[in-house]
């Protein structure tokens, strides 16, 4: 009942530390696989090909768009980002959980493509905190937070469809039920149909003897 | 966010050790409370009103079903028995996660009354093992066993309306594992429709500030 990996797309708010979240989930637990992106751009100096990104050219990136074997990409300033689905098949199969941070596009397209995939949303305590959080960070102008803040206005319309809301309060006990609540999908009845089909087939065959 | 209580109902496959679950869940967690039955049926000797049971007449059962004061019902060898919808309010907004140890019929007319309800349904790890628990309890015949594994095939069919499986393989995991599922059912998306509400209209009153 709990071989195969449980994939996990987690999206948020901008502001909401879902990057914080992501790092210190596969710190502190060993069953987590981050996903790594494919990507046309070049490699920035120290990044490694497997490891940072997948680096290839577009035209196969093109390609493996038409061939049905990407989970999900976008294309920004130019250039495709995506999440191969190779990759993260065979870190499934191996039981691993993968974790997938993107946004809310990509993840109803992971979501299309593998209907089992955990999707859940970070969100800061309050609309507040998140302006809050926002302007603490000293890196962007008024314009870029209010940017961010009409972007919010747009996630916040479709957080509906995803089937767990984060609330990053206290980040420890935020991390402890992000692997509580992938944990125990495992036992969600819509990820089980096989283990049930095995009961009903169990059960029917000892009546019969 | 967390402020009301979460209504668990819990089924099984009778062997499940439904049961002694709910007895731990309740004995190790200061959370929940186990809701209270009302039956029409004579008190037994030691048996207290409001304790074990609430015990009232055949007709004040009969107006309570009319009146839509019941959360479920069924008649069982000329007796009602049922479960109470004020005393499963009342500990809700108190903040108390309420326990229904019910069979399937009943959990579905909870469901139908209270949507966030959360159904769980608990099976051992196969039908052999059900099958050897039963026959282990050294209580019952035969025929009473076979019995009750018809009843099984009957049950699997249904668990596919349930929300989670819960695998009662080790007692102590499974109830450590209840409790995070009941816990974190607190942040589905679907039992927080007044929080997010709540951040979109912040989010849109910081924006027309």
């Amino acid at each position: 009942m709990k071989e195969r990996g449980v994939l996990t797309v987690i999206s948020g708010f901008s502001g909401a530390g879902k990057g914080t979240l992501v790092r210190k989930l596969i710190d502190e637990y060993d069953n987590y696989s981050l996903s790594i992106s494919m990507t046309t751009r070049a490699p920035r100096e120290g990044e490694q090909n497997g490891v940072h990104y997948f680096f290839i050219d577009k035209p196969t990136f093109e390609e493996n768009i038409r061939s049905g074997k990407m989970l999900e990409y976008a294309e920004y300033q130019g250039n495709y980002y995506g999440t191969p689905k190779e990759y993260v098949e065979q870190q499934l199969s191996a039981g691993n959980d993968v974790i997938l941070e993107i946004e809310y596009l990509g993840a109803f397209q992971v979501k299309k493509m593998l209907p089992e995939a955990l999707l859940l949303f970070v969100t800061p305590p309050s609309a507040d905190e998140l302006l809050r959080r926002l302007r603490g960070r000293h890196t962007e102008t008024e314009e870029q937070i209010r940017g961010r803040m009409k972007r919010a206005i747009e996630e916040a319309d479709i957080v509906d469809k995803y089937e767990f809301i984060l609330l990053n309060d206290d980040l420890d006990t935020c991390v402890r039920e992000t692997h509580e609540i992938i944990q125990n999908a495992k036992y969600s009845v819509s990820r089980n149909a096989a283990f049930i089909d095995e009961i009903k087939r169990e059960l029917k065959d000892l009546k019969e003897e």
